[in-house]
């Protein structure tokens, strides 16, 4: 048994490891399947064609079957008339033969008379009586797919290990088979891990979080044509874990669990495979992906530890796992070409030193695919989510420019929305999208000023904003300058929210301004930098002559990223306090204090207008329809501007 | 009823006329279920979180939780001390709260204790008795994750009419579903018509072919997650076929056919489609194509009859039916983003008038994607399977000019292949993949001097060649000067092979000499232009003064793709002779008169000399196990530059 003991692999040096092991374990077992059920499976045997195709010389057109040197000299002027002696339709054997001046109606597809060696198409005939004139000449052999010219029997059609696509399956048909040999499908067993987890829709307690690993994993094996069975949550003890592992290994090829892998969790996992057999990986120098194991089972199973955290369990399935069960399955191309270049549009700096995954969104934008980082914490499942897929950076490379190309590796197909709208959070966003039938648009809520960043960068469409300007007072209107965007964005008016605070029912800490923020009693939520309610608290703050709230108010440091992560704090009693939107207090049946009206407005990249869905959302937002339906939201009304320029 | 007769519609307006009708017909029905069994289903309901996501402030790395403001100063040099309090493990509920001065181990994912607002890391502490030495500074909230801060309870995280891919089902499990609505699946009937169709594996009678389309057209249903079930092949027969589609139509939500739609055939499909409901499409302005017929069935349920050649059949269902079965699934975004944009390496004139569907074949270049048109008949079973996909030009575009970019509308996901090889058909190229292992390999037999072209265009990275240059009698190397590819290719020395009359059994025509070709009772078969093979044979006509041998030789005109298309004629008795390697009339069991030994050699570009397959294509045809392999072929072998560079 061969230990490998606290030495980090690189993916790639992991990848090799086992591959190595891989070539030498047989390949899966074969099967026979109708070809009507092969799709996506891995073909298990070299296959020839059985039969020509076309199996005859047919016509490809509807038209007269000739000799091409009785009518070589035809055309409009000067047609040629031939004797038609037949007729000839698809599937019938043709008893006639063809000499010279005359010919034969033949169908497309239909067997081609003895004699006759080309077809004239029907538009350039003129049938009368038992005669036809022909008007345009023809070569030998025009308008006849000739016997196997297409394949010919006894061809090699398709190779062992190929994965079956819907036009192999074509392939199949036409050459003759109905079945074909396959490899038996990989069957793969998933546990999750870990005294944390409970299964959804179970209630949560302190302390759980719901398992989503246990899902999502199962769900991307099956996407890519495995047998996978999600066997359920094992609690963080050795003998329970041990016993279900073993059983699985008895009935799967593969087992994977994802979590207790990490030291703080007593490397559970790594003791249960080794146990089992051998270890062939303990770590991986990635982050994140760290706690990654991979063993070899007594009985040449492979086993995967992965992480507990949902995406980075996903991005360790994704770069080095899958391509382990693509040779697994004896396949001898890849699952997916899930795979695209796009442009960084911003520096990103590693500390080297290992592989660093950055997951990315990507944006389409006219200087081609861009990959936008996505800098939040692995174990956040809106990141997996939002993100398209992730960079692998290599431990050799300590930064990636700013505008250089980056290869991302997908976790599914790439879709790109018709609208990526980025900025502040604001159900009347959703309003406008559900009454314009956008639903493959793209919402980030990242607060206005990001919004505004995005827009520069080319990522965003459509940034919702609502930033005071210190200034003036006044909403939005200084922003394009301030950013150097003059030429380059559009603002459209929107609508007026009240914005106040958000306290408990009934008030209890009878909060009545910015001031009761100072008192000792009294916890607040705050939002994030760059948000336009952040912007609103920072301005009121330093009227009040507070230069150092983060000490002076209890909770100034903890940031909600929404609204309602502002309400639900408050809710749950996290936070006595905090600023946000009337709609969101009466949504969640909390008291509401108004401290002002805000504008909220669009603002449009000018190169994005020309997208359909750009120019729905405008038109929606200028609709009587969208004014009716906004109005009826809590604390907001439509004004004057709604839908219109407002800037330039 | 509304007819539309005789007037045939673009896609374009195809699309629009029945989107319009899709609009107003009500949507799928709706079903419960698991998130487990989700994937790929349409979300028939908006779906707002139930919980927070992280549900409680949890640590997101291993290490102590603390009271920042403690910290604040500590680095290397000075680090602070700080009381060990106690332990929380994950998914524990911590009774303790934090004072001033005291920490608290904590693992990833488990809950702060009150009091604390960050985590340092274990990697910048030391433990010593019950106190710990933290030796840098954290921020509050640093390694934290807050409650909601990723999703809070009643955001809308997913929106009705979303294709669930595997990282919405994780957000599903995250905010504490485990079942959703989502609509049924669509349910689709095809038939494939034609007296023409045999089933595999049924043996061919003359007249009759394989059906594909039945085949195909399931597959790719199911490929973009439909239920769809063949239901056989009907007969021409007008009372058979209305009977079948009658009943599908209880049963299903769409019915499709191929074949029996164009005027030749009857028009059968457009009098059942009448019979049964109304015609919106009776007709596509697309070459090929045209014969596509779509109504609506009095029950609301749409009538697709497709035409019956698998590559048109495929193109009109990939352009036009997809996206209207995606409106039907309930569907707000389209099932797949299965189009690429590639460059035309050369120029296609259209004669307008009507789209035009043009397959091509998509081949990664130092340049990019390249989209290659592949100009074969729409009746090639082999067309639609070597074709990546197809560009739709419009019919007010003449023409696209080389080194434009198209948009490839691709039949599934892209694949590249690990290595390209065009030019000549040798089974010696088979012995090297299978020798390499190289099964994901691109080969296509268009001759050797196709392959030279694909070669400059760059679409190839090797070419097997055999061209005699009738100056100097010696092979290929005059063809890099000739084609100004000096500096860019490479040629490695292949092998001999013995060139022939292929003739049947007992040589009953006493084939000797080409002389013997200009015979009246002797039916030839030839090569195509560009191949080796015909290179030779017009050599050696040519020496023997014959300068019109389309009218002297009968079956001149007759051009056979590959070698084995010759033995396959000359087996049937198509033809009475072809010439070819001796190695195919073995194969074929036929008789073999030698002409010459030929050399068969492999050019590679210069710039793909650093594909792994490439490499590993060479190491092969170097290697001895190659040179014993190839020896054991009848009428091969090496010689001592196999597998040198012997050019330039």
């Amino acid at each position: 048994m061969r230990r490998i003991f606290h030495r980090l692999l690189s993916p790639e040096e992991a990848l090799k490891t086992i591959e190595e092991r891989i070539k030498s374990m047989k390949k899966p077992e074969r099967e026979v399947v109708k070809i009507s059920e092969a799709l996506g499976r891995i073909l298990a045997e070299d296959i020839y064609a059985k039969v020509d195709s076309p199996p005859f010389d047919r016509a490809i057109v509807d038209g007269y079957a000739v000799r091409a040197e009785d009518v070589y000299q035809a055309d409009e002027a000067n047609p040629v008339k031939l004797k038609l002696i037949g007729e000839i339709e698809v599937g019938e054997i043709p008893r006639m033969e063809l000499r010279s001046g005359e010919c034969v109606e033949i169908a497309t597809g239909a067997l081609m008379p003895r004699g006759a060696d080309a077809v004239v198409m029907i538009e350039y005939t003129k049938r009368s009586g038992d005669y036809v004139l022909i008007y345009r000449g023809v070569h030998p052999g025009e308008n006849v797919a000739q016997t196997g010219s297409d394949i010919t029997a006894g061809d090699l059609v398709l190779r062992k290990g190929k994965r079956l696509n819907s036009r192999d399956i074509a392939v199949l048909a036409a050459v003759g088979y109905d079945r074909v040999i396959v490899y038996k499908r990989l069957r793969v067993a998933f546990f999750s891990t870990g005294n944390e987890l409970i299964s959804p829709p179970n209630p949560l307690k302190p302390g759980k979080i719901y398992d989503v690993n246990g899902y999502v994993i199962p769900a991307m094996l099956r996407d890519l044509g495995l047998d996978a069975d999600f066997l359920g949550i094992l609690p963080d003890k050795y003998e329970i874990m041990l016993k279900s592992i073993r059983e699985a290994l008895n009935e799967y090829d593969v087992v994977m669990t994802s979590g207790s892998t990490s030291a703080g969790a007593g490397d559970v996992i790594y003791r249960i495979f080794e146990e089992l057999g051998e270890i062939m990986v303990h770590g991986l120098r990635v982050k994140p992906g760290k706690p990654t194991i991979i063993g070899l089972s007594r009985n040449g199973k492979l086993l995967v530890g992965l992480p507990g955290f949902p995406l980075s369990c996903a991005m360790v399935f994704i770069h080095l796992i899958k391509p382990l069960l693509n040779e697994l399955s004896g396949a001898e191309e890849e699952f997916h070409y899930w795979k695209v270049k796009a442009m960084l549009p911003m520096r990103i700096e590693t500390r080297g030193g290992k592989t660093w995954y950055i997951p990315v969104q990507i944006v389409d934008s006219p200087r081609g695919l861009m990959a936008y980082p996505i800098l939040r914490g692995s174990g956040s499942a809106s990141t997996l989510a939002e993100s398209d897929g992730f960079i692998a950076i290599p431990e050799d490379t300590l930064f990636i420019d700013e505008g250089e190309d980056v290869e991302v590796n997908l976790f599914e197909e790439l879709r790109l929305p018709s609208i990526s709208i980025i900025g502040s959070h604001c159900p009347g966003i959703d309003l406008i999208l559900n009454l314009g039938e956008i639903y493959d648009a793209k919402v980030i809520n990242v607060g206005s000023l990001s919004g505004w960043k995005a827009l520069k960068l080319g990522t965003a469409d459509v940034a919702g904003t609502h930033l005071l300007d210190e200034k003036t007072m006044r909403y939005n209107l200084h922003m394009p300058e301030e950013l150097g965007l003059r030429d380059e964005v559009e603002i459209y008016g929107g609508y007026i929210r009240e914005v106040g605070f958000i306290v408990a029912e009934g008030n209890p800490k009878k909060i009545k301004g910015f001031e009761d923020l100072l008192r000792k009693d009294v916890i607040f939520v705050n939002r994030v930098k760059g948000s336009g309610i952040r912007t609103l608290i920072d301005i009121e703050l330093k009227r009040m002559g507070i230069m150092d709230p983060e000490k002076r108010i209890k909770g100034y440091v903890y940031e909600a990223k929404t609204h309602t992560a502002v309400a639900s704090a408050v809710k749950n009693g996290r936070a006595d306090v905090g600023v946000g939107i009337g709609y969101v207090a009466k949504l969640y049946g909390l008291d509401f204090i108004p401290i002002r009206e805000e504008r909220f407005d669009f603002a449009v990249r000018r190169d994005r207008l020309y997208k359909p869905a750009v120019k729905k959302f405008l038109k929606i937002l200028k609709s009587e329809r969208f004014a009716e339906e906004l109005n009826r939201l809590p604390h907001y009304r439509v004004h004057e501007q709604t839908g219109k320029r407002i800037y330039p």
